[in-house]
């Protein structure tokens, strides 16, 4: 048990990516080979690898590989492009790629991922109680990110600072990234948890049983709204409701200063066999809380707080 | 397809209780014939029958059986009384069929819980809005009540007579009683419908998709607090934050005028197991939502609103 490797979560090999499965996740630790770039946009699309910074070092393997190949770049760039709508990390690994088509950068916009990860862990921190009881949603783990993570990176950094009394994970439904991604991740890092069911996040923080709401995010907006899992709003309104604090553990490439407001960011709908093969369903993947319910947003620059378009463009400015 | 008999249910043969196996539904309608009483206590355990309408009719059934073998009906009354805490019903059905240990007074049980809930369902009626989009948690129709259904009821009055556009139906985790029991008798009924996962609830409110959320409960306290499954209180803080409707229809069964508040309703605490196999998990099955949450309660005496503490005694009383 321990850290999670990187390159264990995605690599670049001779001949293809390389990713940790995590459709089998936990009942098997299995690699993906995805030998071309249909394939790793296949891979994307079905969440072989999923969260919004792992899905951009995935893209950036591909294009690195497609480089090498003599492949045509601005194919490659829109197949990968198009795998999933809401991440817009994709496209911002996809647009420093398509500059520098190289394995090295590739590998570069993978270690800084992971950095940046531990930055916003550092910066997180203070924003943690003592012996604090955290809730989190979805998985903004090491898999999701490549390493280290965003919102769960924070949960680490602060257990280790010794904050952290207990994470409540949800299970997040429909794919359980929760259930699945998040426990097995805690389970290994030694930080003690248990998962409940989206519904039961409320009544815990009804009962007194819940500190503080830290998630990831797949797309930021210049004024705050942010869009992550489906549920995520939800948390929201009823961390509202408790006066507890929402925080959104992100990395500046996640912010979109192209989308001015939460309307802007498409949100993907998925198959609704995900939810029920048998009846009819809807299957948003994605909702989007307002900023003026996110207590704080923290990237590898700091901790921003509201008004978020003072403080988001900063944000930005200051990353590049 | 159409309605869903009150025999199919639950019933009383000659040597048996049997039970619709709600467990199996949707993939099969297969009957589980219970003989004895700890056979039913065990069905209701394990959510053969559950429901807390149901559970009392079965309970019944199984007092009136024992009572025609000349069994110790203080032993049946103890061990069907212990198979589920937090449904009053249940405790109702047992002291009637203590008093009056018949087939002919357990059949008018089931009979009454019918009638009962179309009579809600005409209260219902009028807190639909034309062309409503409800949203529903669980499973409140006929398979938990025994014949018609309390909020499933009242959705289904309110389609007959036009006010009803579409449902959303939460599909409840962790046993997805609306992804297999709403589902199933909403496409039996043909009334227009979504299954979502619970997390999606409150989205769909920001998108102003939703008009009303109507609930069942398994035990309303003396001020109006609502216990129902799991997920039910963060409905109600989301409908709060939208300003909509939260109506909670249930038989003054429900009604446990000797809990004063929410705090004296026993919480069901099931198997992690139900949550995951693999990980720690924590599993509510059942949340308190407090009365000044609920917009009104709907019993077969009519339309309730706060403050509680003077209508609900009413509506108990008016019941006798």
């Amino acid at each position: 048990m321990g850290e999670l490797e990187p390159h264990r979560i995605v690599r670049l090999e001779d001949d293809a990516v390389v990713l940790l499965d995590q459709r089998r996740l936990p009942d098997e630790e299995v690699d993906l080979r995805c030998g071309s770039t249909p394939e790793v946009a296949e891979a994307i699309r079905v969440l072989a690898v999923r969260g919004a910074p792992a899905i951009g070092v995935a893209a950036a393997y591909a294009m690195a590989l497609a480089a090498e190949r003599g492949e045509d770049l601005d194919a490659a760039f829109a197949v990968l492009a198009s795998s999933r709508p809401t991440a817009v990390n994709l496209r911002w690994a996809l647009d420093a790629m398509h500059d520098e088509p190289t394995r090295e950068r590739a590998e570069r916009i993978h270690a800084d991922e992971v950095d940046r990860c531990r930055q916003m862990g550092a910066h997180a921190v203070e924003l943690f109680p003592p012996a604090a009881r955290v809730l989190t949603h979805c998985n903004a783990g090491a898999l999701a990110t490549g390493g280290y993570g965003t919102a769960l990176g924070a949960v680490r950094a602060a257990y280790e600072a010794g904050l952290v009394a207990h994470v409540w994970v949800d299970e997040t439904r429909p794919l359980l990234q929760g259930a699945r991604l998040t426990a097995w991740e805690l389970e290994q890092l030694g930080i003690p948890y248990a998962v409940v069911v989206d519904g039961a996040a409320a009544s815990l923080m009804a009962r007194g049983e819940v500190d503080l709401v830290v998630t990831g995010a797949d797309r930021i907006a210049a004024n705050g709204d942010t869009a992550n899992k489906i549920g995520t709003y939800a948390l929201a309104v009823a961390a509202r409701h408790h006066r507890l604090p929402l925080v959104v553990v992100a990395p500046t490439s996640t912010l979109d200063p192209a989308a001015a407001t939460g309307t802007a960011i498409p949100i993907e709908e998925r198959d609704p066999s995900e939810v029920t093969p048998r009846f009819a369903a809807r299957n948003p993947a994605f909702d989007v809380t307002p900023g003026d319910l996110v207590s704080a947003i923290v990237t590898e620059e700091g901790v921003h707080r509201a008004p978020y378009d003072a403080s988001l463009p900063r944000a930005v400015a200051a990353a590049r």
